[in-house]
């Protein structure tokens, strides 16, 4: 979807920004189809819209689940990414890539839903509510948007493949993707209150969970004044069997923040604790299990 | 596939060689991705070798069975093509897209396997062999392409579905594809004859059939100094419920030959003869049925 993006709006050094920390995949997808990337700061509030260089002319954001800092993009910058898209006739890609699994509270609004004027294309994905084996994804463009990306559509492949299509429409319209979503909803969200939970109890010293309202995944950093080695513990950990990302791995640029992205999509919620001891143990520091 | 290809070597003004007439498709799919597109003149022979431009970087061709001539590339201009790829460090697409459906003869080698200097990307297609709606094909790329060609692939969507493919590969393991296309090759073999002798009885005088030895497609061009409109033929043969192409739809410039393509891969046998005999009427002469 966000190739396909790309290739109808990506020319030879057009300027993208894309958030700091942000998606690798999607900055190398961008640089890939010749864009001239630039990484814009998220904080607390999401991505910093004061910071997009005027020239980009695409803005790729990942406002209900900041990936992966897993921070909520508020409505104020919402409004203010909005208003800049307007303002520079530039695109916005909201890429709402896993907000289905709530875990509390009601979700902002998407920026799609907000625009008047054509300027935000929403991306949404089957591979984190259901399976990524799928392949299976959908795009909301502007209608001044779609003819290009039909055409772009039809150049790469004609359309998707059918009998995977077909069936994952049946499976919603027999209402078993909500319920589906319903069910596992509820044990995702045990398993990131476990993890919260220990982060809290077995790294409060030294790390602090950035709290999150959706998705797979929980960020970690580290806490100011302390010195902790992340790569090497999560190469101890790994060694363990434990396997974690470090948000240094989400920067283009120089780490700004140093911490953990622990996802917890595949692994069993009985085989939280253990894993979080073993983590924490790849620390150097003993648990308080 | 060629989608893959083409982002991997074509970037901003890349000449790239194209069969003239030839599919369609591919040409735009090139052109989108900023090539500069050529149209080479095929003749009873294939490509016409000494007609590609020398700054050509990539040149696709159709070897098996050109489309939409249908005719195949002679050895002399596959090896000719394959020595001036290496002579001019360019990359051939070897498009092999529906000769798995033989009529008659032992096929040539590919240009792929003449390769000894890793210029031959060859493409395959299960559109035409088996379905259309999989959407899956295969590439079998040199050594030195195959890195780009990963990370391109990642890039665009990590992989390709996985049930389906799975399933291909249970099918194919299991004799069922070998054996699928032993069965339908001869019911298209019939088709194949019907329509090349209903070309000669019923439009021998105005109409020759290309002769082909594979695929799913017959072309016939007007025989030289008959005046025949072909356009108004192929419109009135619609209003009959008899859809045909016209050669013309396959130049990018100015069609050197007038023709009908006959497509037969979705027609039932039985019905072909009633479909000739529409054709010839909307031709506006007598059938001689």
């Amino acid at each position: 979807m966000i190739c396909l993006i790309g290739r109808v709006l990506i020319s030879q050094s057009t300027c993208v920004a894309v958030e700091e920390p942000g998606y690798p995949q999607a900055r190398r997808l961008f640089r890939s189809l010749g864009a001239s990337v630039v990484g814009v700061p998220v904080d607390d509030e999401g991505l910093n819209v004061d910071a997009i260089p005027g020239n980009a002319r695409l803005v790729y954001v990942t406002p209900s689940h900041q990936f992966p800092l897993g921070t909520a993009m508020s409505l104020q910058r919402r409004t203010a990414l909005l208003a800049w898209a307007e303002r520079r006739g530039a695109v916005v890609i909201e890429d709402d890539y896993d907000s289905e699994f709530r875990f509390e509270g009601r979700p902002l609004d998407p920026i799609q839903s907000l625009d008047r004027t054509g300027r935000v294309i929403y991306v949404g994905s089957f591979s984190k509510v259901l399976l990524p084996t799928l392949r299976l994804g959908f795009l909301v463009a502007p209608v001044s948007l779609q003819p290009a990306l039909l055409a772009a559509k039809q150049l790469t492949d004609w359309h998707g493949e059918w009998a995977t299509q077909a069936a994952l429409a049946r499976f919603i319209d027999q209402g078993l993707l909500a319920r589906h979503i319903r069910r596992v909803a509820r044990e995702y969200a045990n398993r990131y209150a476990q993890i919260a939970d220990s982060l809290e109890h077995r790294f409060g010293g030294w790390l602090r969970s950035i709290p999150a309202a959706a998705g797979l995944h929980v960020a970690a950093d580290v806490r100011p004044g302390t010195s902790v080695d992340v790569a090497r513990a999560v190469r101890r950990a790994e060694a363990r069997g434990v396997r974690v990302g470090t948000l240094s791995d989400f920067y283009a640029g120089t780490p700004v923040r140093a911490g953990l992205v622990i996802g917890f999509g595949a692994i069993p919620t009985l085989r939280i604790d253990e894993g979080m001891r073993r983590l924490a143990a790849s620390f150097g520091h003993r648990t308080n299990a």
